[in-house]
């Protein structure tokens, strides 16, 4: 068959199951899930023959060694995938919750939410992510078609059975499509499935989230980057903002809500900034500073700052660094670097701190602490689909609910309009 | 200057606008409102000139009447423009509402409605919804990128001119900018902003919203198409049934919640499609359906329908109408043929209508009243910006609270992530 009659054919049949689904309680969601958890453990011989089939392909295509991590299981981690869609499972149904009201002409109008319908999600080669995936859809009351990275072909194809076999008897066929065509027109052909899918999430590297931005017809929901910032004000308690900035820095660099630049008052940059090099070393870990001039002179360790610096997400050991002279400059330059993630003062005068919360447009602002809180699981949401970064439809951490919608019944007794 | 230059500096202009914006309260932007409406009437006398120049350029490019009627201005429809404006301008403010909670390590995380930021509507030659964006943008905190009709160039200048003139003290700089260039390059440039602007919304017909949907690299909300349906079950009230068919397709015809097929059940069709068109002759307005072989086997003047039909927004006064042989059957064929708008069901039966309430995937789903009545107004929304036909951020009738977004304020002691 034709990649996009392939595609067509997967995505057609997820828009269908996802009408049957409509008909499904929460509490048979739940049952499946449970029952696919299940079914990946006493499987794991099979998952994990076929993972070593692709780490195989991927060693002899020279796929490089983090992204083999990524892509290697065993009996260990398909439990742990296991116990992931356990915790999806028992999860509170975000769907089926309603308000009234009543019109004067007597018609009763409910807003019921609802699942989206369809779910895509495109991802790289991480084999967790699949199953991620289809307990956060499943659980949501969600179709989903799924494609991830083409190093996990065999892998994706085997969680996917397990899925199947378990959930065949509870859910409509076809509720859980898998796009397994390794070439980038299934890709292509994903985009254009406007008229089945409801919302494509993509979820990875921020190469892949630009390519799917400037390319999905359907509409997507933009997770990931995170150029975030941390601002030291005069009045911030040195030990306080020593601590957070390491933390926000260098608890887990890698992450998107890890902070890449931090701006320091330069009334205070000649004490605080020696003071932060020091909590540095006291964390042991290393860091590259990337400073301004004012920074260079204080730091006799920082490397100067080149321009695209104030604009890179470094994911690493490396912290861009330069004064302000208020905290009006402060915003001005978060405004113009950030990605609108997550940042932070440091600063214990409230009328800054509110200036600061105002006019940083961000989806999250943080007042003295730490970044690396904005995270579905640390705001209490239980299962994280990702952290949006646009304003439409969710912003910040999305849990479950990011991937429900609203419907109106309403209820009347012959009314029409005059 | 460059075309794609000029709209940047535009979209720029705005987003800059909108990071003032945020320290402009609700009351202040009332007034801007207020003191806009009241420019609209001192300048009637300008903005009539504007529209004369435009309706006389119009003609003698041989733009069809109907359109020449919108684009048409004289006193009185000013003065309902600027009542129009007050209207929104006296509603409450959507912005600002917050919820917060306290999580187990002491940050305090606050939810704020605050507003999208910039929104950029396309729209065709009709200068009224130049100020209707102006009015919703301006109350809901945003600020507006607008690209009307080429037609209407010179009286959109003179609206934006108009409000600008009067809200210049109250409001910063370039919150609302014309883009009023008449080529289509001005378009184009404007769906690559995706860095300035925030959501885009098209209003007007299918294919402005279609070429948008297909264009844009900035978010769109879609709204407008509607092939809605109404299915009259054998337990339907034939009197009630009647009134409401009636309604649904014939009081106004060429709205999107107008009712453009109906589906009638094999066992009442002989009886009630005669009294359909009785009832279509009592309310005097003509009426031509386009039946399957059942229903042109009752009716007489019924034309047979063709395949397309089923899949047609006649925004007429047509009807297309086929039997079904159960409320599944209906169900399917909505399912297949709507736009997900507005689906009714004429029925006594409550569990018939629990049925056609779940499985009818659309925004709005009636049981025994018009579908007529998906609209802001109808709904209580106050203002509306359209209606919603996809299933992100907002789905149906889109008052003021689609044009915010959420902010996470998180207040801590220094906290930071183990």
């Amino acid at each position: 068959m034709d990649i996009n009659e392939k595609v067509r054919s997967i995505c057609k049949a997820a828009r269908a199951a996802a009408v049957a689904m409509a008909g499904v309680s929460g509490a048979e969601r739940e049952r499946a899930l449970y029952a696919f958890a299940d079914a990946l453990e006493s499987r794991t011989d099979d998952v994990v023959a076929a993972n070593a089939a692709d780490m195989a392909a991927a060693a002899g295509n020279g796929v490089p060694g983090p992204m083999l991590d990524r892509l290697m299981l065993n009996a260990d981690r398909v439990r742990a995938i296991a116990a992931a869609v356990r915790d999806v499972a028992a999860l509170p149904d975000p769907t089926g919750r309603s308000e009234s009201f009543t019109r004067p002409n007597g018609l009763v109008i409910r807003r019921l939410r609802v699942p989206v319908g369809v779910v895509a999600m495109i991802y790289e080669a991480r084999p967790n992510v699949t199953a991620d995936a289809i307990a956060l859809c499943v659980k949501s009351g969600n179709c989903a078609v799924l494609r991830g990275g083409k190093e996990a072909l065999e892998t994706n194809r085997a969680i996917v059975a397990a899925f199947s076999g378990a959930a065949g008897d509870i859910l409509p066929a076809g509720c859980v499509g898998l796009i397994d065509d390794p070439t980038r027109e299934g890709t292509a052909a994903l985009f254009t499935m406007r008229e089945y899918v409801d919302v494509l999430i993509p979820r990875g590297s921020k190469g892949l989230i630009r390519a799917v931005v400037d390319n999905s017809k359907i509409p997507v929901i933009e997770t990931g980057a995170g150029n975030c910032h941390i601002y030291i004000a005069p009045s911030a308690d040195p030990d306080l903002a020593c601590r957070v900035a390491v933390n926000a820095k260098l608890q887990r660099p890698s992450v998107c809500n890890a902070v890449e630049t931090m701006l320091v008052h330069r009334d205070i940059a000649a004490d605080f900034l020696p003071r932060f090099t020091e909590a540095v070393k006291a964390y042991g870990k290393p860091l590259e500073i990337r400073g301004d001039a004012d920074v260079c002179a204080v730091l006799p360790d920082a490397v100067p700052a080149a321009r695209e610096d104030w604009d890179t997400e470094y994911d690493d050991y490396i912290l861009a660094c330069r004064t302000v002279g208020s905290c009006a400059e402060a915003v001005e330059h978060i405004n113009a670097h950030g990605t609108r993630h997550s940042e932070a003062i440091i600063t214990r005068d409230a009328e800054e701190a509110d200036y600061f919360r105002t006019y940083v447009d961000a989806a999250c602002v943080y007042v003295n602490a730490s970044t690396r809180f904005t995270d579905g699981g640390e705001f209490g949401l239980g299962a994280e689909i990702g952290i949006s970064t646009q304003k439409l439809h969710a912003r910040g951490p999305m849990g479950l609910e990011a991937l429900t919608t609203v419907k109106y019944l309403i209820d009347g007794e012959g009314q029409i309009r005059e």
